[in-house]
């Protein structure tokens, strides 16, 4: 019993260092399990099953370039710091300037451009993360990617500097061969609708054999009353090779580019918008709208209406061409007008709000929810809709699977509650296994293997307390790791 | 320590069967209480308390004809998987269609028949179940009314089918018989205003000891924008035995047939809204509505001011007769329009929207919640709302209890989540006991056992961690159980 | 293993009595920690590094007077009771009148008037209170403040009742006595703008060493649609010494009066709305509304923006003087008309309401949350937002801290959730501390430690998991506890 116990009040305890002043980085094998013994157990054996298969990434936001290209990562500071907006807000939310962290500026006002002192000032504050994920996902990934054995901190930030950036020069740091040693089976990106899709056919062409593929994403070309819609339409109707007077074009442009991207590979779309209103407007309404959109004239209101009326189309469509239709709401974006001035979008200002599921999403699913040929795969950022509405209409609806915990829930806490409110009414067999999300390319293997623990662990509560048996959880737990995210994103059919 | 832990891992391997193929069905003794032992032994001890009390049924959908005919009930199939709603949307959630499950259409479409392959393939869909409290309810009916050992699966399923089949031929399986063994003190059944109680009657005038009471349940009589609602209240007349021209008029009738249903048994009435607004109206405005829906011409608006209305003349007249109020809001009925045309209501398509509390029955709290006559038990579907509103309310107006996690949230992380959430502020004593709020007779043990385990669990939780003693914690149990049910729906009064 | 649960079972068996006919009250040393023992252990090592550190308490109503007079306190009731709205709405709402608890008439209508009476009814009820956070800090203040060994019953009410008179007499149950006993290195009282800070003159020139300062709470006089807006304005008129005519006079005053506050020790406001509402108002416009209320002819919706505007103004005014700003929406003030009309205020029956941040925040937080020199602390009662709306602006804006469980979450589970909610996005160093938020000065004490122990539990749960190790616990653990407070409350400067 005690043992446990020692182990860990011992950990405090300082120990012989492997690089200078540092205390050593050891990940527990047992970390993200209960304490209790019997769970632990039990979530330790859940976990030796599932911890060795492939890793499938059906919904991500790496760029394909890396990949095309396969050139060696820069140096530390630029792979794992200036693209993470989890990390640096969490600075910015303690007064630490954006300038000081090197991100740039969109007028060009030089910020600083040592990597080495940005690298200082991220390991001074280390400590911000007790306790979160991007600790988690970074203890690993120091670790278990880059054999480091020394704990972050002021004093070992430039030694561990010096120890990640002498490995990325090394030819077992380029991405494709990280990409084989992450076991990764399966690589989705998103791509905008008027994307080339170059880097994907290069990968292709390459003779390469990981698998990268394409996702739909036509949000710029849907969000009508945007400044920037005229220029996303524009981009559109070059790819298309043709004008796009109105709103029959449109729709059947759209269908043209799908299947472009289905061909290139894509199993599924993406569609992000801030409420899930979904509506039918008639043929005249629907172009009328778009008229008004080429004359620079929608108002908010009328993209409202446009987008609830084109989330219907794109179902409509993915019952023709098989592509998952994905649908992420409930995100304010750039809510700090200061900070997107100045640095653009994505700056870690985006902020969740309630988000009404149950009557916006009527329309969309009285139509299509029904059909055998359709899968729909929703996220939320809203938690109290997991019990109340998500679940009971994914536990009904035959087209509908709920995504996993998303964004700022895909953590420890939030994936439990997320099995804990989901499963009771749903099942695990209408969730869509797992999905990282992520375009920290490095940080992929410790997210899914965080996630097979956190899922290993919930299991093990329900076998502990005998609501299931090991008969029930081995499978579950490879549904949960493996099987489900290859049967919702339909990814068994082809390789 | 190593015990428990080893007994189920254990349960993974095969075991000797009883019948032909199948592993052993078990019913674990400590299952749904915690790993850690010390909270396990509590618990167990507090269950020993409670295990053996009465069941006392307040608020059920039993149909009052199974006690008064007391016939055998039909084979498996029909008992326990047409009239289950939880049972057949898992299956159309997964592609199932409902004809395959032979769930009846409204215009007479064949569906399948034949009661062994809709068993057969339930069966072989059985562990979509695995986590849901359907899963642990129909184990323990199985085990403990059916006397099955063996696990349900594609390969058990026709020979657990024969042996219900078997028993549900013997007199010990008539409704009347199980009622007795099931202990059940009390049962509620819920009836249209406008029903002729003959069922009650004939259960009252056979000499047969069991208690079954009716519950007055006016909601059809009170959407004056239904449809329907000129026939309910046409329905509603004749047993009035009288025309009811006029909202006054209307709200005599109804407190005639509130002492009806007294005189009948009734404790309570009951009353589903989608939105708990109240308001008064003034008398003249009461009336217009009322002349409005006569004519046939009531809007949804018409509908909502009026229900909001009525909401307080029925507390009203509970203040005079006594009857304890029941009010369930929040579940948008029937959202799958396609299944509602073709099967009708009530098939697994009922979905929660977030509901408002506060605000909205302020008017009905502030003239009714502080009259000691009245007793008003409010539910929800919107969790979020037990810590934030329902446990304020309840820990302030004397005439508020709130009943227990409802529907969707009556399982077991759903009802921890709900003692957690309301306890704190409202104590227990401010809530009403268990309710099964079931259709499925032989589902009621295994739905009390729950919830009694459950509560255990949740007691032994703040002995273990010393914000309770024992001292504290077996009347508390007991309470739970069964004192509360009953002080709550004024069933000490009468037997 | 079995020693504790040993333990725990025999709490129930009966014990030597000290008192007469009572059972004995411990405080178990392990109270509110895991029943796990790995856990348990952890917890009760940093809870060893914390219970000794003195009380800051940066938020709370106790009233200046006590300490500036330092007259003996009343008898129980007076000092207990009457005062604590989370006791006597818990007898009301079990229907006990409050009346009978000696709540005074706003008419004179004459109530209960004997103590000992008041006493005995609320002993009766104790049992009520299981559970509840109430119970723990009354039992922790009968055990810790007034050395109670007996468990509070309807048979020990009046011994008890004796030994805490007794002990009021003596000089060391003078409030500056506790005072000092508690530990407290700060004391911040809630202060109207009008008000003259007499007591707080008083206490400075005592040359009494403990540090009591105000806060600046200016809520009176910007509900410009309340009946008593015109008093509240006349009454800050004459300790302004000018009248105020124009909304650009009054912010002047506003500016003024804070500097005095801040001459007296604040370091902080406090803002209460039932929503965060922010928006900028043109100066004509804000004119325009205060010569609206000057008129007696401000509506609600006159108000609302109002103070949205007020809010921004008062943000600006914190930038500039550094006091720190504090913000509590969502609580619906005196829900029960009928109770509020006999009573007056504060009887328990503000009830909470959805609450919502992203949108209504943005305003403010976009024109003064990266100022370094704002620092903005905000509350909930809403705890659906923690997660999805709190901790991602708490975790991006540079101004913001999330101040601690409020109010009907100040408890055992509510800490808790709030940590598990709050953490894994933002972190501990963007939450502000703990607050005891209380009128009641014994209860103090047992506040914090409530506090302490279940981020002490809290904090166990991670190391035992290894989310965290021992290292990172103890100073996280530290800062829970003091550094932060005093942090961010700018308690650090000056003493």
């Amino acid at each position: 019993m005690s043992a446990p116990a020692r182990d860990v009040l011992a950990s405090s305890a300082p120990a012989a260092s492997r690089s200078g002043a540092g205390e050593p980085l050891v990940l527990h094998e047992d970390r993200f399990f209960s304490a209790e013994p019997t769970q632990r157990r039990i979530a330790r054996a859940l976990y030796e099953e599932t911890r060795g298969l492939p890793l499938v990434c059906p919904h991500g936001h790496v760029e394909p370039a890396l990949l095309a290209e396969n050139a060696p990562f820069p140096e530390p500071t630029a792979l794992l710091l200036i693209p993470d907006h989890y990390i640096f807000r969490m600075l910015y939310s303690q007064g630490v300037p954006l300038e000081d962290l090197g991100i740039p500026t969109r007028d060009g006002t030089p910020v600083e451009g040592d990597p080495r002192r940005i690298w200082q000032r991220f390991a001074e504050h280390w400590h911000l993360f007790r306790g979160t994920p991007t600790r988690a996902w970074l203890d690993h990934e120091l670790h278990e990617v880059f054999g480091v054995r020394t704990k972050l901190s002021g004093d070992t930030a430039q030694a561990i500097y010096d120890e990640i950036a002498e490995r990325l020069q090394s030819p077992e740091y380029r991405p494709r061969a990280l990409f084989e040693r992450f076991n990764i089976e399966l690589l989705a990106t998103t791509d905008a609708a008027s994307d080339s899709l170059e880097h994907h056919r290069t990968i292709r062409e390459s003779g390469w054999k990981g698998r990268v593929i394409p996702t739909f994403r036509p949000d710029a070309v849907l969000r009508i009353a945007a400044p920037t819609w005229r220029d996303a339409l524009a981009a559109f109707e070059r790819v298309h090779g043709a004008p796009i007077g109105d709103q029959a074009a449109f729709v059947d442009a759209l269908a043209t580019r799908r299947a472009f991207f289905k061909a290139m590979g894509a199993t599924a779309t993406d569609h992000a918008v801030v409420e899930p209103y979904t509506a039918a407007l008639r043929p005249e309404e629907a172009d009328a709208l778009f008229q008004r959109a080429r004359a620079g004239e929608a108002t908010p209101a009328d993209q409202r209406r446009y987008e609830a009326h084109m989330l219907l189309e794109m179902a409509r469509l993915s019952t023709e061409d098989g592509l998952v239709m994905q649908l992420h709401p409930g995100a304010f974006r750039d809510h700090n007008g200061v900070v997107a001035a100045r640095f653009g979008a994505d700056k870690g200002a985006d902020i969740p709000v309630a988000t009404e599921y149950t009557r916006n999403l009527q329309a969309l699913l009285e139509t299509y929810g029904n059909d055998p040929r359709f899968t729909m795969v929703l996220f939320t950022l809203d938690e109290s809709t997991y019990a109340r509405e998500l679940a009971p209409l994914a536990g009904h609806y035959p087209a509908l699977r709920l995504g996993p915990a998303w964004w700022f829930h895909d953590s420890l806490e939030g994936m439990t509650r997320y099995r804990e409110r989901v499963t009771e009414t749903a099942g695990i067999y209408n969730t869509a296994g797992f999905n990282d999300d992520t375009r920290a390319f490095c940080s992929i293997p410790a997210r899914h293997d965080l996630s097979r623990r956190v899922d290993a662990n919930w299991l093990a509560g329900l076998v502990a307390r005998h609501v299931i048996d090991m008969d029930d959880a081995r499978p579950m737990a490879r549904a949960l790791a493996y099987d489900l995210v290859r049967r919702t994103y339909k990814l068994d059919a082809d390789a």
